[in-house]
Parts: C-alpha cells; sequence; structure tokens
C-alpha cells in the first residue's frame, strides 16, 4: 500500500532521506565518499503487504562487514555493488501494512531488523517476520544492548566460547581483540561464569590497563610491543602463562587471525582449542597469500598437541538465542558481564566510523545513532 | 646377566652386529652415510633383571621418524645425537632374563617392540614390558602385518578416521598419500566399510591407477599433474567433485600438508573436517616459513564453513588397539581391506629406503627386513 493509505501511520516521515550505498568493492582499506557513498534519495513510500516501513535508530557496525563487501560467496551473500550497504539495526515502526506478519505489529514498536535488507539508511521497506520486537530489559539496560551484549555480538561471544570452545573450570583461555565487543565478553563468561584464567591480548597501553581494571583479565598483552616479531610475541605469551601459572593456553579465542594466531599455535596445551571467531588483521588485504598476511604455519603442531582449530557462525544457534539472551541478561543483572558501546552520532559518518573497527581506533560496541525514536509511543515489548 | 649365564638360549649370536646411529640432525633430506651411520658394533650380551635381548626381524619405516630426528619437544622426546635410531620392530625373543615381565616370554617368542629403544640394529636389549607377543593371526597374514594393517599404521588409519573424521554414510571424503600405508587402509574403511565415496590423490599414474583398481577409489587425483599451481589443482579437485556427485568434501584426511591442504580447505563441505594425521611435504624443510612450504593461507575459510582441522597421535588410543585390531583382521577376511608392503632387503640400506618415503618413492607399507627367524622355533601366540 502507499502511505496515503488509511493504515496506521505516526509522526512526520521526510520525502528524502540519506543512504549509504557500496558503489564499488573496496580493495584493501575501505574508502568512504568512494567505496561507501552517501546520497540523497526518496524515502519508500509503497508498503506491501506483510511489509513494515522502518525508521532506522541504531546502526550496528561489525567486523563481518567488510567480508560482505567481498565478491566472495560465504555464509551470505555478498552485498551487490550499488546496493544499500548492509547492516542489522534496531528500527522502529512507522508503517505496517496489513497481512498476519504485519499485523503483529503496532506503530511505533521497536524492532530489531534481522531482515538484511539495507540497513545503512534512515528508512527501509522490509519483510515484517525478518523483524522481532525487542524484548523487555531491565530499566538499567539501554535498547542498544540489543545490538551489542544481546545481539549478535553478545551471541557470537557466548556459543563460540560454550559450544566450540566448551571451557572447563580452572583452564586457561587466551582472547585476541579481548577489549573488542565480541572479546570483551568472552573473558567476562570465561572467567566470571566458568572459572578459567583469562589472558586478554589488545593494543595499546588504554585498553589493556581497561582489561585489568574493568574486565577482569588476569594478565594482558599489548600486541602493540612486539611490534610483529615472533619471538618477542613468544616471551609476551610465556610471561602471561607464567603470571597465571599455566603450561599453556587450553583455548585460544581468535578475533584477529594473522600474526597473533601463529605464534599462539606454538603455546596451545594438549588438546587445545582454537576457536576461530574471526581474522580482523587480514580483512582488508585482498590476496590472503601477500607478504601482509601472516599464514599459520604452525599448523604442524596442531598433530602433536592434538589440538584443533574450528570456526563456526553464530547465526547457527538462532534457535537456542532466546535461552542465551536470557541468560545473558541475568549474568549482566549479577555483575558478571559489563559491557561497553561505543555510540557514535549520524549516518553520514558511518564509513569513518566503520573504518576505525580495522585499525584499533574503538574498544567496545560500536554503533551508530541513525534517528530518534518518534516521541509519544508506547514500546510493545514481550519478556526476555 | 650375561649370556654365559643359565638362561634360557638359542642359536648363535654373532658377537658383531651391524647398527645405524643418528650422528648428526639431517638439515633438509636426510644424508645416508652423514646423518645416519651404519656401524659393525659388539653385540650386547649384559641382560638385566626384567630385560629381555632381541634379535631384529623385521624394522618399520615411517614418515613420522623424520620428526623425531628434529632436536624439538613433540609426543616422543626426539632422537638424540649418537643414539642408535630409533623404530618400531618385529623381534624375536633370543634371550629372556630374570624376571616376572620376562618371565613371559620364551626364547622364539616374535613380539611387537615397541620400546623405543633402537630398533636400527640387528640385536638390542630392552625392557620386557614394553615388548607384546604376536597374537595369532590368519594363515594367509604375513607377521609383517603387525607393523603395517595391524600396527601403528592400521591403527593411525583407523583411530584417525573413525574417531576425529566420523565418517557417515554418504559422505565424500579426501585422502592424500592415499598410495601409502595408511591413506590406503582409510580409504578403503570409508569406502567398504562406513559407506562415503572416496577420491584419493597420488603422485603419477600408476599409483592412481592401483587406487582405482585395488583400493577402490571412486575418483583420484594426479597431484603431480597441477606442477603446484593452485588453479590447476582446483580444476581437479572440481572435478573429482563432479565425477562422485558432490558439492565438497566432507573430510579430509590429510597425510602431506603444504599445497595440497591450502587448497582443499576451500573445497570442504559445511561443517567439513580436515583430519591432520601429517605433513609429510614439510617434514624436510626446517623453517617453515620458508618458500618451500605452502601455508594454510585459505584457513579462514574454517570461519564461514564451520569447519575444523584436528590432530591427533595414534598413541592416545592404546587402550583400544586390541579391539580395533581384531576389527581389521576381520575386514581383511572379509575382503573389506586389501594392504600392500614394500618390504626391503638389509638393514644396512634402510637409511636409503628411509628418504623413498618422502620423494614419493612407494606405494604401500614400507618395511626392512634385519634378520630371518631362528630356526625350529615354536611361536607363541595369544588370539587377536
Amino acid at each position: 500500500m502507499a502511505l496515503s493509505s488509511t493504515s496506521a501511520r505516526h509522526g512526520v516521515i521526510p520525502a528524502i532521506q540519506t543512504v549509504i550505498r557500496m558503489m564499488q568493492r573496496p580493495v584493501g582499506e575501505i574508502v568512504p565518499g568512494k567505496d561507501l557513498v552517501a546520497s540523497q534519495e526518496p524515502t519508500p513510500t509503497v508498503v506491501g503487504n506483510d511489509q513494515v516501513l522502518l525508521q532506522r535508530l541504531y546502526l550496528s557496525l561489525d567486523p563481518a562487514m567488510r567480508g560482505w563487501m567481498r565478491d566472495i560467496p560465504s555464509y551470505m551473500p555478498p552485498v551487490q555493488v550499488g546496493a544499500v550497504m548492509r547492516g542489522y539495526t534496531i528500527s522502529q515502526v512507522v508503517v505496517a501494512a496489513d497481512g498476519s506478519q504485519s499485523g503483529r505489529f503496532q506503530v511505533g514498536d521497536i524492532v530489531v531488523d534481522n531482515s538484511m535488507v539495507g540497513g545503512w539508511d534512515q528508512y527501509a521497506v522490509v519483510p515484517a517476520k525478518k523483524c522481532s520486537k525487542l524484548p523487555m530489559l531491565d530499566n538499567n539496560i539501554p535498547m542498544t544492548a540489543h545490538l551489542s551484549v544481546l545481539g549478535l555480538t553478545g551471541m557470537t561471544a557466548y556459543f563460540g566460547l560454550m559450544k566450540v570452545g566448551k571451557p572447563q573450570p580452572g583452564e586457561t583461555i587466551l582472547v585476541s581483540a579481548a577489549a573488542g565487543a565480541t572479546g570483551s565478553v568472552v573473558a567476562q563468561i570465561a572467567k566470571n561464569v566458568v572459572g578459567c584464567k583469562v589472558v586478554g591480548i589488545a593494543g595499546g597501553p588504554q585498553k589493556c590497563q581497561w582489561l585489568l581494571d574493568q574486565v577482569g583479565c588476569d594478565a594482558v598483552i599489548d600486541y602493540k610491543l612486539a611490534n610483529g616479531d615472533g619471538r618477542k610475541f613468544q616471551k609476551q605469551l610465556q610471561q602471561a602463562l607464567k603470571q597465571v601459572d599455566s603450561k599453556g593456553y587450553d583455548i585460544f579465542f581468535d578475533n584477529v587471525g594473522g600474526f597473533i594466531l601463529n605464534e599462539t599455535l606454538r603455546r596451545l596445551n594438549l588438546r587445545g582449542r582454537v576457536v576461530l571467531c574471526g581474522a580482523i588483521s587480514g580483512y582488508n588485504v585482498e590476496d590472503q597469500r601477500s607478504t601482509q598476511v601472516v599464514p599459520p604455519t604452525n599448523y604442524m603442531a596442531l598433530i602433536s598437541l592434538r589440538a584443533k582449530i574450528e570456526g563456526f557462525i553464530v547465526t547457527d544457534y538462532v534457535r537456542e538465542y532466546k535461552e542465551a539472551k536470557r541468560q545473558m541478561a541475568e549474568w549482566i543483572a549479577q555483575g558478571k558481564i559489563k559491557y561497553k558501546e561505543d555510540v557514535r552520532e549520524g549516518l553520514e559518518q558511518a564509513p569513518e566510523h566503520l573504518k576505525s573497527l580495522f585499525n584499533g581506533g574503538n574498544t567496545g560496541k560500536l554503533i551508530v545513532k541513525v534517528g530518534e525514536p518518534m516521541t509519544g509511543t508506547t514500546m510493545h515489548r514481550s519478556k526476555l
């Protein structure tokens, strides 16, 4: 239906909106204004059966986005050149069309949009069945938590650690990008819930101090101090092991890949597990055989150590999200999990913000605030 | 006790024997006469309590030996420079000293010696408790089978495939070094017992034909035709998949590593498993970062494929050997598993024979015949 129809309507929708399209595939680092380009475009007005028109409130920025921009078939089809850039958002329903799916929503509902139809926009029409109402949260938890600790980032930490890493109390776990949105949650679940010894890797004294003071890591490694020198990094790994009184690492939860992964392989314990969550160090490199990427030449250590490297994708656990979110909310309430969000203003700056994920320029979950919720809306929420 | 004592004695033991010592650690390819050196030495005469004096009959030659020669702590301590080279053998008891352990043996008993005390010699004194009598075999099965299909080689195939690979009927399995002692058994268990589609990789038309005719592979890849060209090898992988009507490989049982492993990672199915048994392509290279070794740069594919690479060491399953051997013997009797042995003559040539493992110069299990059993011995065997 068109917006002139009789369906529920609320607030004023501008005729022109800002959207960001991927106009070419990045080669190496993303170039804002060339790869990701902002433009002013008509706001969509046609909302079909079982669709909703959403206004974006918050856009999640994730390392995985760099992968979606690549023309390589993966767990999700690549973003097409010319298309609106894809992202997970928290949005508000501004039009709900007719249909059994749309009927679940009222104007004003706040939803998480998992449709993967755009996301880097102010308004979009998406299938209603891909949206889910925000569950009720403790008053102290902001809605952005549904993009961070209670969103895919937190789910990634939860399922990667618990289902792939399978930690046991007393085991030693090493986490790379430990000051990141996923890593910091992994570290806290391992430490405060499971009872592991936790060593965090991050870049720079500030992040490392935060890991010690706030996240509760037992030891930290500032990888920048090794400056890419394997022997120096080995010494750091050894020193950290000494600090936590361990022989080696039972689990390495890896978000970074490259140099850090390769050196760590030699420090795994018997039956060690590398949880391959990401490899952000290589995401901006086109040819993985290039000398910019340190390959895991030490993989042969896996044989004598009876160790493994295992990849995972969080969406495989979608049926278990609800229970995991309930569990995480409980841990948050108990003070076992703290989380940090890095909320930045303005969709137009999102390409620049995204870049900061790849150069160590942020701590905690990176989120862009795209719009304000409509005033006077009642939020309809279900219990978590 | 000395040989002049009253203990059971049989046959004539020469005063001087041939032994092969590792006189220096090889750098790159093994150099017979420099790294492994034959010498004439006095046969040991002092046999202590709970020891036995063994005469060697057959010596197993294994890729793992190259690893034992390296000064790197692994699942087994390295062979010391100057020591007799280590190996698994079938031997005959020529002196059994006093003691509860030695008392289990009679002169003439044929045993598998797992002591790891020497092996590349004609006679040796070893702890009796590390020897086990050969179990009774079907008349058609030669005793050398205890170094091949019923020895560690066969056990490696059995446990690596069944416990790490965990194959399901109908799955597609790729095996590298498929014409080797381990690979050919893996291929047959997968095909004839589990009901997998099996693609074998080997070097040269002769081995490939043997895989099709005798081992029963559904498709074969002659890796030498790709000549190290990744794109050519990718085409071969695709072609093989087409032949077996599969989308990708569920299991890759890898004995080779390097180039073949790296290219295969991109052809794994969702939740694919790489069973890391060996990496013979890299065993002769000192620095694994050298350009001679192709590293697994494609490891990032593991993430989106939710796949894993897992190493194992067969000796972890020692408590299950007996049942596995019984099972293997049954499959042999049923014609489900055939095996090939490449038995060569003479301990002095063993260093040259060992080299052939690393240049593709043999098919089937490589064994050196070191000596003849004493005549007139009754073999005491237990039931398998």
